[in-house]
């Protein structure tokens, strides 16, 4: 009998935000693997350490490409090798009996790396997936900014964008979350000063950990921003 | 010392994807509030019901406004008075001293009621929001269908707008997600149908729960949804 393959939600950062499910599977795994930067710790092994007990674990270590473009075709094609690399390892254990927890930062769906596995096993295997709070419902949550109500819509970007790309969408939506703001920051800011959103703007880093930083993104005087950042435009102008 | 207002994201539907700290919050409040209609069992409140032991209830009833359009003044005004009843009936604990906990189905801040509570009060009581799996999130796992990757551009709309504009947005995004499906069903086919993306588009009824219903939205021979039913388009087209 092959094993089962989870993918876990472990939520943006505090532990108290895991939900009583992924408790439970991470508890009762056989395996709890998890994607890293070599020489970097594990956002989401760093959420769970605390009950992860004796459970054997297999890191998934990203290569190092720091010095590759990502549209070069050579850093497309080490991280595609990973990729499978990486699903290949889980599968050895899946074939085993074993049942493997792929721990996600946030929702394991939603921009996360859990789903460059799904997409090579869950055809294969017994597959679930439990969500998990993302990184944008814990920063909202914190900022106590209501996002989005009635008729508005809600655009969700990665800062990657052009600079012209992320003005049209925020000038189009009623709400905005860019994803990915890290080195971005500095484009996304004057998108959005194009759009004329700019003072609505709210700048999160770190969300739900002790670390957290929630301030209008007006106020913040450089561009330097972590990878655990993104920034909230919340909607319903009318707020009543 | 005045009370705290604590709101409380319980979910999709699944009592076990509430998150650690919303049981604590649900467990340890001297009133649980909720939202509902007159006459139907609030699903927020169902979704905790096993946790709620003897701590002191407050229903929050809606008015009934069956028979009026809700673009009408009356409506609106209707329901303005009902928020402005339901902060002060909350505000009136509060005073009292009373940790106050206000039940949101999925993430409190995300189209939730709650936030008509939090935008009244959040400025004169200590406030904290939990946040909870939303809908969306809850409905693209239960698929197994990863919503968004790399540089994708994630929309949200509710069904509720018009099909014009609801075929321009599904046009311009990679992914998208539409809440509030119910009766705007056929009108939101039409929509997909105009942008090209029908052959994505995932139906998801009462997502997490044991009457949970997922079926490709081409396969759907009618176009009857209830109230908690949505739509996902998957982006992620490279899928790899
Ligand atoms: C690869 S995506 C993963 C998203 C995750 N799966 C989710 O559901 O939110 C990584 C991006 O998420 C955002 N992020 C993740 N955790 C965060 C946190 N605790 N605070 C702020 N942003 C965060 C940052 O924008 C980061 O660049
Ligand atoms: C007022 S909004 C509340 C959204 C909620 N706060 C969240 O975070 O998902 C209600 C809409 O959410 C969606 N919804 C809520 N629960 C759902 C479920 N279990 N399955 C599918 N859709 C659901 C439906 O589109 C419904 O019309």
């Amino acid at each position: 009998m092959p094993g089962r393959l989870i993918g876990v939600g472990v939520g943006p950062g505090d532990p108290e935000l895991l939900t009583l499910k992924a408790v439970k599977a991470i508890e009762t795994a056989d395996i709890v693997a998890y994607f890293a930067k070599a020489g970097n710790l594990s956002n989401a092994h760093a959420i769970v350490a605390d009950r992860l007990g004796h459970v054997a674990e297999l890191p998934l270590l990203y290569p190092v490409t720091t010095e590759i473009h990502r549209h070069d075709e050579r850093y497309k094609s080490a991280i595609l090798d990973f990729y499978e690399k990486s699903a290949a390892a889980v599968a050895a254990h899946l074939d085993a009996g074993r049942t493997v927890a792929v721990l996600s930062e946030g929702d394991p769906l939603f921009y996360g790396s859990y789903m460059h596995i799904h997409c090579r096993l869950a055809d294969r295997y017994q597959t679930e997936v439990i969500p998990g709070i993302t990184a944008m419902s814990g920063s909202w949550s914190a900022a106590g900014a209501p996002i989005a109500q009635g008729d508005d819509i809600l655009v969700v970007v990665p800062g990657t964008l052009d600079e012209a790309v992320l003005a049209v969408r925020f000038a189009e939506a009623d709400a905005a979350v860019v994803m990915k703001l890290g080195r971005n920051l500095a484009k996304v800011r004057r998108a959005l000063a194009a759009a004329g959103k700019l003072d609505r703007a709210i700048y999160v880093e770190r969300a739900t950990t002790a670390a957290a930083i929630t301030m209008r993104l007006a106020d913040k005087t450089d561009d330097v921003a972590p990878y655990f950042s993104l920034l909230l435009v919340p909607g319903w102008e009318t707020n009543s």
